[in-house]
């Protein structure tokens, strides 16, 4: 959502603009046939588009020299002009701030990182002002606006309102950051769930680029899942979806913060990974690198724990499989760090738990440092600038 | 799919006119203004989406005399003319076939039962086939033509190809049924899942009506489900969705047919809830109805088992909520019978499996016989007829 009043070279988006506008933005440049037939709009439709994002010189038209043809007409190309409009992205961790500056291709520009003195809004507010403003001076030298800034939260986040519901890992309730981040900027300002703004740069520029129906699993200090149904990511009716990390594997299994037992959660994530390696060892494991060098040095105890994570990390993604039949599932996040130990586990309990044809999705790693998450959040701005009013139900 | 050449007044749809004609079939009476408003499309393409539409005679516009203002002009309003075509669609059970003779409004005008001598197709396609039959002699006094026939088929089948791929229930493998019928029939034929054809009849006229993300969970010889995401029917990219039956619950549970432990459908289906009837009491109870009246007679053993069910049916739909947050999940099945027994563990276990805000989804029960999901049939094949081939992806 945008907080403040969206600025003069916003443009008017029909839900066709908008379809159009991200269809080049992950598949551009295209000549004007192929956008219709991408998009299933008339070829005047397609004109009536394109017209006005030229016009704010948001696409650009031309012939691409390179593939000029050696005989006959060279044909018309479409295509996003990334320098006409910048953004930025921010991912806070538990630890640290991570901001991009993008263009309007989701191209990184610049990224920072700057550690934080404290979880709460107080302490991160001002962290995120202060990288903003040093990111919008840098941008003075590429001579175009920053359009918008979005920010991705871990945890139950309504990015229609604005406000960060609960995010368990900074403990925090009901924060209006769209608000407080717009008053502080002065930007037009996106706030989204992490996972789902990584689905969406995923989505326009990654492995997701031309599925209509994928997910993307994060494992590392809590298990997230991000979906696309239709072409489009799932938000969940009332602001949670994706929430694969509490399905309930095994009424004995451990006890998770949600009140359940078994949780996948409770099973993989990396503090469940670091009490079970504790237990296992007797020893006082303080960190995810640490409890990785014992398993990568053999001890049997620490190899079981991993596998039983990889094995329930497998048995989620085969109920996400069997519930919605996605085309492909991407797994990343910081606990990529232990897919060695994870592989085995996680792809026989895929093959267990999917039903029939179900087993055919095609399943990925893909490792998406912080800087791609921060990405997402400037894609969540880009999407809010170029989105339709109509276009979101 | 139609697997015979479209009949002469199968209207060529683009996707506003599909997306028009469905959303008058689902709230009609409306007027042009608000048809634009419910799709999002310009009064100039409600009016080019309309205007086929009403030449063939399937949408009519005029005054509705009982809604005239006391002063002013009276509204003109457009709507579907039900009377304008009829189709069949077809349940088959494991014991008998259900069909409907619908219009095109998917109104049943007659329905008809009879039950099978067999499950192979060599039986079950000469009885839809002569059913079929007397439905086309009882269409002939309407004076309109049959332009389709819906067939629905529990277990995993493409809607595409027309085939049954496999039908656990049925013990049918690669069964090309869509080319069957229509050569039987002679009519374009499409063929479906059944659960999925029952949720089109929920999403156009029942408890999905004006939803754009629900589910539709059967409880009773298995546990399906139907899943509305975006407005739309989730297919599965493998063809497999809504496959809550077989999320593993306990690993030390009951065996179930799929190889896996503690499934949904392996604690929860009717052949379940009798394998533990039989194994709490010691009796040779012989059907779901033995056995709900055991329940009734306030045997704890017997109540236990239904509780059991009722956790594990209520799990299911907690992890589906987490994973896709739709605004409501409605529960029915022939299963409903026992649903005064499921209740308070559908309930508790769903509370406590809910994730945040997820609690808040809306669950029903409601009870559909057999008619409505051979209505459902007769859904798809009006799909199908008004099926853009630009709609689906």
């Amino acid at each position: 959502m945008r907080s403040t009043p969206s600025h003069e070279a916003a443009p008017a988006m029909t839900p066709a603009a908008s379809l159009v506008f991200t269809t080049l933005l992950s598949h551009g440049p295209l000549t004007r046939a192929e956008v219709g037939r991408r998009t299933g709009l008339s070829p005047a439709a397609v004109t009536k588009a394109v017209r006005p994002l030229m016009e704010l010189g948001y696409l650009v038209e031309g012939v691409d020299e390179e593939a000029r043809p050696a005989v006959g007409r060279p044909a018309n190309l479409v295509w996003v002009d990334g320098g006409r409009a910048l953004f930025i992205g921010i991912k806070v961790t538990g630890d640290e701030i991570i901001a991009v500056l993008a263009d309007l291709c989701c191209r990184i520009r610049i990224s920072r990182h700057v550690p934080l003195k404290g979880r709460e809004p107080e302490a991160v507010l001002p962290a995120i002002t202060a990288l903003v403003q040093e990111l919008l001076t840098e941008a003075d030298g590429f001579g175009v606006r920053v359009r918008g800034l979005g920010i991705a939260i871990s945890g139950d986040v309504d990015r229609a309102d604005g406000v960060v519901r609960y995010s368990p890992f900074l403990e925090w309730r009901d924060v209006p950051l769209a608000e407080l981040a717009g008053t502080t900027t002065g930007l037009p300002v996106t706030v989204d769930n992490d996972v789902r703004a990584l689905t969406v740069a995923e989505h326009w520029f990654g492995a997701g680029v031309g599925l209509s129906d994928f997910a993307l699993v994060t494992v590392g200090a809590g298990i997230g899942c991000g979906l696309v149904v239709h072409g489009r990511v799932v938000s969940g009716a009332h602001g949670v979806a994706g929430e694969i990390g509490h399905l309930s594997l095994d009424p004995l299994g451990p006890l998770c913060h949600c009140g359940n037992r078994g949780c996948v959660e409770a099973i993989a994530a990396d503090p469940a990974i670091l009490r079970a390696v504790r237990a296992a060892t007797g020893k006082q494991v303080s960190d995810a690198a640490e409890a990785l060098d014992l398993a990568h040095d053999g001890d049997p105890g620490v190899r079981a724990v991993y596998a039983r994570a990889g094995e329930a990390i497998g048995k989620a993604i085969g109920s996400l499989v069997n519930i919605f039949g996605p085309e492909r599932v991407i797994i990343s996040g910081e606990g990529l760090a232990a897919y060695d130990l994870f592989a085995e586990g996680i792809r026989d309990a895929f093959a267990a738990s999917a039903f029939g044809t179900a087993s055919q999705c095609d399943v990925i790693t893909r490792p998406l440092p912080f800087e791609e998450w921060a990405r997402g959040a400037a894609a969540t701005a880009i999407q809010s600038f170029m989105a339709s009013d109509t276009y979101e139900e």
